[in-house]
């Protein structure tokens, strides 16, 4: 019986600059149906005021209450453990990290940097790494849906730094179970009654149903035919678009 | 009883610009002893004559005949599986591909590419590679020791686009069995004659002992203590230099 819903963005709702068809008249019904709703997303290009008003431009508006980011999550993770992180993110979003301590790195924050993915900063974070640094990552996302096609995302170059590096990166995005718990902290249902909607079958859908919640996979963004099959755990369900996954909502809803 | 030897050249002949302690008279050593030899790379920043040339500015001539490298065995694999490859390599190696057709490509050939690992161009790749091209790479190492400390390989690159792509890359240079059984053909003996004298435990060293020839890690160039516990298969030899590493070969020659 679902009592809560974890969205996330791009692709599900928006991609590029558009609205998805129906996107908005399902967020209406979900706000009429009066079930609590989190936008959940690993987009680590912008800050989550950026994010707002994106959505904003696009006709779409959002309680910023409603919006939980891997970002945020990476940055009470590092403030919680005393870390002091080389920031290997998008200059975009530096401003969420600008309060951090960062002399004598002990963490290597890793978001989509986008073109700062070259060799020269994965050069350097690799040394900060082959120093003894750990791993963090805001994300393990294979690729996005561009307009232009398909891009790659944050997870590649992760794994390119735990090939070099023979460690491991922690996630502090989806598919962590600890973000989706967060997320669903001001939400006041139980993972169990809460559902994950997402375009990307392992971090959105697997993710989620690892950690207890629900899951739908939508077929719009970076869906590609047999992505359903990369979901490991049972229960997940798959429909068309975001209009679809808010009809199962309401027709399961608690 | 040791009748050939494999010799790879960065690390253990030379770092940078410099021939390591004792390589030369090691080189002479083995000259001396008529035990043949070939330097077998998976360097893909430089064509073969250019790391003929190199040498030779350090003080040590190499016959061309004697340098077997990945990108040597790469155009060989093109060539026979008749493949129109998308080049993601070195501006310096790209005369040794320049005679391979490139149109509607239907495989992505990954070199060192160093600074052209770039955001662009990792991206076009990926888009070839979702497209249905194979994803072929000279080599997996993971870094390399470069005269102000460790750089990134070819291998951390190899490893995002695999994983984006959920693919698997064939490896055409070390430590592909095949790419030592090729570079043993000039040698006149068998894999069980042969020794291979590296610097990376798992590409040289490893790989040569996998392809069942015997396998000498030196402690020069990338070695870092605790690389020998990343050797999987039994019996490799752990010395100092290449120095160490003749008096071994010498003292096991058939």
């Amino acid at each position: 019986m679902i009592a809560g819903v974890l969205l996330d963005l791009s692709g599900v709702v928006y991609v590029g600059d558009k609205l998805l068809p129906g996107a908005k008249e399902a967020l209406r019904r979900l706000h009429d149906a009066a079930i609590p709703v989190r936008f959940v997303t690993n987009t680590t290009r912008s800050t989550r005021q950026a994010i707002i008003e994106r959505l904003s431009r696009m006709g779409q508006s959002v309680d910023p209450d409603a919006l939980f980011t891997a970002p945020v999550a990476a940055h009470a993770y590092i403030e919680s453990h005393g870390l002091s992180p080389h920031l290997l993110i998008h200059p975009c979003l530096e401003s969420e990290f600008a309060d951090l301590p960062d002399n004598e790195p002990d963490a290597v924050l890793v978001g989509d940097a986008g073109e700062g993915f070259n060799y020269q900063n994965l050069n350097t974070a690799f040394r900060h790494l082959m120093n003894g640094a750990r791993l963090l990552s805001m994300g393990d996302n294979r690729y996005f849906q561009e307009t232009e096609g398909l891009s790659l995302d944050i997870g590649p170059f992760v794994a390119a730094l735990e090939y070099a590096t023979g460690t491991k990166a922690t996630v502090l995005g989806k598919p962590a179970a600890e973000f989706f718990c967060a997320a669903l902290a001001g939400l006041g249902c139980r993972a169990d009654e809460a559902v994950m909607v997402g375009d990307d079958a392992v971090a959105d859908v697997d993710g989620a149903l690892t950690a207890g919640l629900q899951g739908v996979l939508v077929k719009t963004g970076k869906y590609r035919p047999g992505d359903e099959d990369m979901i490991q755990s049972a229960g997940a369900q798959v429909v068309d678009d975001i209009g679809a996954a808010v009809d199962w909502i309401l027709a399961n809803r608690g």
